[in-house]
């Protein structure tokens, strides 16, 4: 039997220690918030993490700052190469010209939201667009950096990025301890699933008592479909959604094998609760959620995970959403 | 000549370090973000304080909880009343109901938002309309609490409601420390002027060599006005704005009396200025801000207040915007 290679093996809950010091520096740590309308409304405690007011606008910055801090000398001079729906591939620019890494190539799909092609540019990222429904992401990326010697920086399955995720998870614990909360439950998007196995794994040392649930779009609802059939399977080729942050193809190999033994439970969403979502969190707090972003906030609105009698962190996710998708949801 | 009654006095700095104090328990620190990008495009270091985060979604919560905080227990068990055009209406009903507080009586413009109308509602107010063109809010809450026997609790002119705005300028200055920043200016809405009174004698004590700025919307430029002319003026009975939150009738005696030799100047914006600087607070931050919270970063954009080479807080002063306005911006 193959030996899984060291970058797709499970992080050491020290290594979310350490990349919770590293990302402190220059990263932010997002308020928790609670909307006492909302506790009212639901009958539990609910704990929203604003990671919209991350850096790039996403959490997808913790994982790609971790990775790129680790990079060697040699490695920054060459630069890296990575795939993304959108926000990791912004992060990994960003973080890429904080660091001094001289190119950051990003694929990404030809039809992702305007502003997250541009702002990949704008933070000096080289974009290269393909079509998500003919063409393999990760298959271009790794030809690409075997081609120009860049070093590939997965979206969700390497350790590094995975520790990276897991400081979310991590603050989230800190923060609630200090307001005196004890949650039941963190819930998180998911795609390739690597902010559920980082929180995973962070809340299994801080709060074993406590769960991390995923929730997914309805036509990405692959995670689901994966752990009741106890084996990694793929969404629909075509499949649409409204969140584009969390179009992946199938979980990953790494946080396949975190999540399955781990969640608590994945819930599914249709597009339409994750229009409302947005709209209450314009209204109840004051913040911008992309739909990938709201997807758990719309699980607990529609009561697809449990909050009444207790206490639940609301993980919202990103907030890179363009004007005319926000204007409709806030049009219902 | 007669003398200032105690509440129209400036309130001595300790007082401002005792309400940050006393509002800790209950009220949010709100992150000071900062965007890259903006600071690339205006030459500057920008730092935005998100205070549409707070408790209400509004500055206006530190205020009312300072002042409720203070009320004896025979005047929590009397009610309070107050005039508002929304966010200290709120802000004085939702404090009033956490602190057990019998009534809060809300004396509100007819045209106000529809969401602040709710919103005063659902915190436990009782909200009372008025027309804004014909009728005075003040001499309507005044009388209201004389018959009633309520505590009046104004929006700006009362030193423990100046005191408790202070509070957002000693938290930005803690801050900014934090962060090793040294501001050169701190910018904020000014409708009656509370928060430009209580940010100036906060920054007076903890940031000398730096000013306080101010600014309105061109249809409400009172403080503009009065400080020009070297005494309180009004503005235009039937003047219109986007900027529901800033329509005070002009400036307060205390505010005036602080304000007049202490800020560094006012700067003057137009709406389509407030529009533009909602976009970019809802693209560079995943930030919502209703109009009158935009005023500052309209200035900053516009070029109003300068912030080319040198660093520069923006206070984001609320978050209740009706969708309909919001979508207005996101439509440029």
């Amino acid at each position: 039997m193959k030996e899984t290679p060291w970058s797709l093996q499970p992080p050491a809950f020290t290594e979310i220690e350490q990349a919770a010091t590293r990302i402190r520096r220059v990263l932010r740590e997002t308020p928790l918030l609670e909307s006492e309308r909302l506790n009212r409304r639901l009958g539990g405690r609910l704990l929203v993490k604003a990671e919209g007011l991350q850096q790039t606008g996403s959490f997808k910055a913790r994982g790609a700052w971790n990775r790129l801090s680790l990079l060697t000398s040699a490695e920054r001079d060459r630069g890296v190469a990575t795939f993304s729906s959108g926000n990791h591939g912004q992060a990994v620019a960003w973080a890429a010209g904080r660091l001094g890494v001289r190119r950051a190539v990003v694929v990404m799909p030809a039809d992702a939201p305007a502003r997250k092609i541009e702002a990949t540019r704008s933070w000096g990222g080289e974009v290269i667009l393909y079509d998500r429904n003919r063409q393999d992401r990760e298959a271009i990326g790794r030809a690409l950096a075997e081609e120009q010697g860049l070093v590939l920086v997965p979206p969700y399955d390497d350790r590094r990025v995975v520790a990276g995720a897991g400081t979310l998870g991590f603050e989230v614990a800190e923060q609630a301890g200090r307001m005196g909360a004890k949650p039941d439950a963190l819930v998180v998007c998911c795609s390739g699933g690597g902010l559920a196995a980082g929180c995973s794994l962070a809340w299994e040392a801080l709060l074993p008592e406590s769960r991390v649930w995923a929730v997914e779009p309805r036509a990405f609802d692959d995670t689901a479909r994966s752990i009741a059939a106890g084996k990694r399977l793929a969404n629909a080729s075509g499949a649409q959604s409204i969140c584009d942050a969390v179009l992946a193809p199938m979980p990953g190999l790494l946080t396949f094998a975190i999540n399955a033994p781990r969640l608590g439970g994945v819930a599914v969403v249709s597009d339409d609760e994750v229009l409302e979502a947005m709209r209450v969190a314009f209204a109840e707090f004051g913040l911008v959620a992309e739909p990938g972003g709201a997807l758990t906030l719309a699980a607990a609105l529609s009561g697809r995970v449990r909050t009444e009698g207790r206490c639940t962190v609301l993980v919202l996710s990103g907030a890179n959403v363009d004007p005319d998708v926000f204007t409709t949801a806030l049009a219902r």
